[in-house]
């Protein structure tokens, strides 16, 4: 029988979900911060809920669930894993709308499942970090969550991200000026979200082969074109003001952008990029993206999308988030080396382990009271033995700073002998005395991470 | 469309998660602190890895996934949810063994879904927290384990709670000394394992369906009787070893159960109960199950199971288990009112708002301010308006105990005016003197929680 994991997905081991919950604990300790409540949805939805709001790339890699008892053989499924954290929140939203404040904002931390095809950094289960605000169309929101989003990745040690605005008005502004048909606006978007894969030349070819005039494509493609260079935001929109002037959707989202960016402050790591277009097809107004230099592909995005809840409520609510991806924030911290030391470090403080049978109850004893203070980890040594090695071998596996070790002289005696792996010395001390000893010495030491 | 989350699994709003959070947390400090190592694992696995570990019954409970592309129409399964956490454990020790310390104790605090019927607090969505000891045979691992549960259900407030403790070896012996045929042990388990739902006659009635006599039936129903007074677990293993002393297997069990009492000490709320018999097919040794007077059935369970590990690796590897109920947890302590005061009460300190759109900058600006003290949790009135009424009902939605006004008048003069919703009191004073004002305010209040 295999015992691997099932394809593309991965079993964390203690140290993977060390710096996972690190992460983790700083993401939430800044949600909460920013006044962001905490909701969680079920890993499975109602089918209906999840098909048509991906578009057909996104229905394609839904995991669905296999009816159940009599209705197995039909092959039918029911249910569905969450694809994402926004239909859950949309949904919620329209199903608890009275019991939840006008505006609601909350977090999500929880795994989603696309059962895309497996590759570096593409994981068929991997976690998302969302904020979303819903109830106000107030650029204050886009600001809060990029102040909330560039917060999390400062206090983690980025120094060097890019949160990249554009806005979906802008962009069917520039459509529009590109003498784009409205019936492919949406075909086109589809393809200049894949410049960052398949390149200009590759986007211009599916801009053709979804139906633009070559003349029309080049417009495109040159009033979208990314720009290496960082440039000022204000600056940036000022230009596009020349430009576009006379489209009235791109000069409302213009205005929309300059206030986004004159309240998100100067420490938001702001850029506009006229090139973001965004997969999903539900976001009407601000979109954004954040990257860093040595990761192709996004940190994570967001945008606003005032018409989704409304497909489960009947009537809009406006509503805008950010998804932070778990997983890549991951990978370019391991490739940076950015954990802190007390993340990598040791887990145990002591392990207690007993000579022989008879001092066994006495060791359980010991590790009691050591556990009565509330710092120390404390590990037994399950098995008894008199073969040090043995105890130092595992000693060494948990990463432990001590060994107290129980015996029959120490029982007799009330004693423990402690020994401090790091110095290889030992002492021999009143059963009462051991706690104080090691959480002095762990507090002394310069490396204990706490 | 309906919006209501699938059948037997819950949405959980704001407070929920944060009871849910308090308690998973108080669990992940205890096993942290007992030297247990954090695992995590997907929430799929490939079929085959599930199908067949847990009976018959259990097979029919578990969650299938659908394949997927060209497949999808052959409506055959190759994923399966996850259906507990001992499995997966027990995949993972076959897959890292070399990777993994000898002697290797995880906790694992994740969902787990069955569809079973959905009843009041059985759910098809459903987490799991568990700790395992794998690699010793030594009952030094019962003791701790049961160590550790008693002290996260002492730290949570249970004061009444009673691990109950049997043995498969003592269950063997016993269904010997009645005279069951070795072929129908499982079978006479399984039904032994109902008496908590379906009584002693219908137990009886099940026995002999199984094809025990009744006479046989008879006896196992009076050797296993539920003993409705707690008895000394010492008094209790005396007594059978009176009744059951020629049976090699029960006294080995009454040996080993007598060591775990002695080991585990007196705090542990430990009784022997000799009806109890654990639905699960894998245990081998003790087993165990956590009850409160007024939960039917059990805050959770678990057992050894010696011979799971093999199942994957092809070498047995000793292995023993405890898996605390969350669920279960939540429904007692919300009856009883046992969640602190921090849990239940406010969760946004202040909220920022802004009279007009020209003080719109200058709120975020103090938002951010406020955040920079990493104590306060600070929210934005999204909005600008003048109708206090308003900004009233959102910050009593959102329980926060400081309102900080911004209009022209303060803007203008560099400051912000406090509202304290207690007291009803307001004050203004200059930007810089906000937080420290808030945050003294709130640690001088009695209820503050922090």
């Amino acid at each position: 029988m295999s015992t691997q994991p099932a394809r593309g997905m991965r079993d964390f081991l203690p140290e993977d979900v060390r710096r996972r919950e690190y992460v983790v604990g700083v993401i939430r300790n800044v949600y909460d911060r920013y006044g962001f409540e905490p909701l969680e949805t079920p890993a499975a939805e109602n089918i209906e809920t999840l098909l048509g709001k991906y578009g057909d790339e996104g229905n394609k890699l839904i995991f669905k669930i296999l009816k159940r008892g009599e209705q197995e053989a039909s092959g039918q499924a029911d249910l569905a894993l969450r694809y994402d954290l926004t239909v859950p929140l949309a949904r919620v939203v329209a199903e608890y709308q009275s019991r939840l404040p006008r505006f609601f904002k909350r977090y999500q931390i929880q795994p989603v499942w696309r059962a895309d095809r497996p590759a570096r950094g593409r994981f068929r289960e991997f976690y998302q970090c969302d904020i979303d605000s819903v109830g106000s169309t107030s650029p204050v929101v886009e600001a809060e969550q990029i102040a909330a989003v560039s917060e999390i990745l400062t206090t983690l040690g980025f120094d060097d991200f890019s949160i990249r605005l554009n806005h979906r008005g802008l962009l069917a502004g520039m459509l529009e000026w590109a003498t784009v048909p409205h019936a492919l606006h949406g075909d086109a978007l589809v393809a200049l979200d894949k410049r960052d894969k398949i390149g200009e030349d590759g986007v211009r070819q599916e801009l053709i082969g979804r139906g633009l005039s070559e003349s029309a494509a080049n417009r495109l493609l040159s009033v979208t074109a990314f720009l290496p260079a960082a440039v000022e935001p204000a600056a940036e929109t000022a230009a596009l003001r020349n430009e576009l002037g006379e489209v009235p959707a791109a000069v409302a989202a213009l205005d929309n952008l300059d206030r986004i960016v004159q309240l998100a402050g100067a420490s938001a790591h702001l850029a506009i990029d006229k090139s973001l277009a965004r997969g999903l097809s539900y976001y009407t107004g601000a979109i954004m993206e954040i990257s860093v230099r040595d990761l192709p592909g996004s940190l994570g995005g967001g945008g606003r999308y005032d018409n989704l809840i409304g497909m489960f409520l009947g009537t809009d609510i406006p509503a805008c988030g950010f998804s932070l991806g778990l997983e890549r924030i991951l990978v370019v911290m391991q490739e940076r080396g950015m954990f802190p030391p007390h993340v990598e470090q040791s887990f145990v403080d002591v392990v207690v382990a007993a000579m022989d049978d008879t001092a066994q109850k006495a060791a359980m004893e010991t590790a009691a009271e050591l556990r009565k203070n509330e710092r120390l980890r404390v590990d037994i040594y399950p098995e008894t033995t008199r073969k040090m090695d043995k105890i130092f071998k595992h000693v060494d596996q948990r990463k432990a700073r001590f060994i107290a070790i129980l015996g029959t002289d120490e029982v007799a005696a009330g004693t423990v002998t402690v020994r401090n792996v790091a110095t290889k010395t030992k002492l021999t001390m009143s059963r009462g005395e051991v706690a104080s000893f090691i959480a002095r010495t762990l507090s002394d030491s310069p490396d204990s991470g706490r």
